[in-house]
């Protein structure tokens, strides 16, 4: 057996679950958010950066000024799911450093001093933090709908600021009738991997 | 119970994971890439574009080209483990998205007929999918060694093309003596996750 993960957790998180388009109306809870970041939080990223920040979209208010901001294709499934989360990359994230990287707390300087070099680490640790957590939300039993169609300064305008860059809007909920497409096909092995 | 996923995978992917500095001679085969790659290639990417690339250095001659090109640092263990794979996205992705997309084949063009547009989506999926790699490596029991201090130019040049960027060089194996540092700190939920 070349992988030692449970079966079942491999369906769970890998073959079973799908990108839902469509959620029941059963919320998703405080509790779960918190559980699916205590667990996450411990993927690895450079430096332990780990940029990623997330805004719970809860409000009546809130998603009213997020669904127009989706590409029309999105709107309606995120005028319905039960939470509605924008992932963003931190910027500013090397403040942190000297707390997250106690080894070596000179990096905040000495790697990290100039904001494109920020900028570009951190979207793609940030990306990296995003692929964990939406493993997460599938660890808890709930499906995922991330999204990049949408307005992406609008987005970072309406819910973040100048230091924090939109990576992507996903849904969360448990998937309701008719939820997907069929499962579209994957590269073989052979067209991605190659063996020098 | 907030997570549905079996504490003990938990731990294995999540919460017992280390990124692994030292590693035993033991190898990595074929058949547990594959293995990996045939779970963790359903993981979801935007119109199931799957951008990343694999190149795995298993000669002697390729690892003797790679080890100068990363960062001091990372020489060592880029040097002794079992197996190294380059991780890269593909920027020409879009040739593959009417088999891949077969819900919309127009996407190709109508989406992604523009270069920068496709570095910038395929950045981000590849990104995605280096750590569902990272988690599948984890789930085959074995320990991920992500690393981005490296020459990003001489590694495109001597391992890839000017179509594929590359975003990260990963050793793979079972964890060897002192691994790893002590676990650093990770951000509180409340540091990260913000309600409006």
């Amino acid at each position: 057996m070349p992988l030692v993960l449970d079966p079942a957790a491999q369906d769970l998180l890998f073959r079973e679950a799908r990108t839902a388009n469509t959620f029941t109306d059963e919320p998703v809870t405080e509790e779960q958010v918190k559980a699916i970041y205590d667990l996450v939080k411990f993927g690895p990223t450079a430096f332990n950066q780990t940029p990623l920040r997330v805004v719970l979209v809860r409000s009546a208010e809130a998603r009213e000024r997020l669904v127009p901001l989706m590409s029309e294709g999105n709107r309606a499934k995120t005028a319905t799911a039960p939470l509605v989360a924008v992932l963003a990359a931190d910027n500013e994230f090397h403040e942190e450093l000297p707390r997250l990287f106690p080894h070596f707390p000179q990096a905040k300087d000495a790697f990290f001093g100039e904001r494109p070099v920020r900028e570009q680490t951190a979207g793609l640790n940030a990306a990296l933090q995003a692929a964990y957590f939406i493993v997460g939300v599938r660890a808890a039993g709930l499906a995922a709908g991330p999204m990049t169609g949408y307005d992406a300064d609008a987005v970072q305008r309406e819910f973040l600021d100048d230091d924090h860059t939109p990576l992507m809007v996903v849904n969360i909920g448990r998937p309701g009738d008719d939820a997907w497409f069929p499962r579209s096909p994957r590269l073989e092995y052979d067209d991605v991997i190659t063996t020098v």
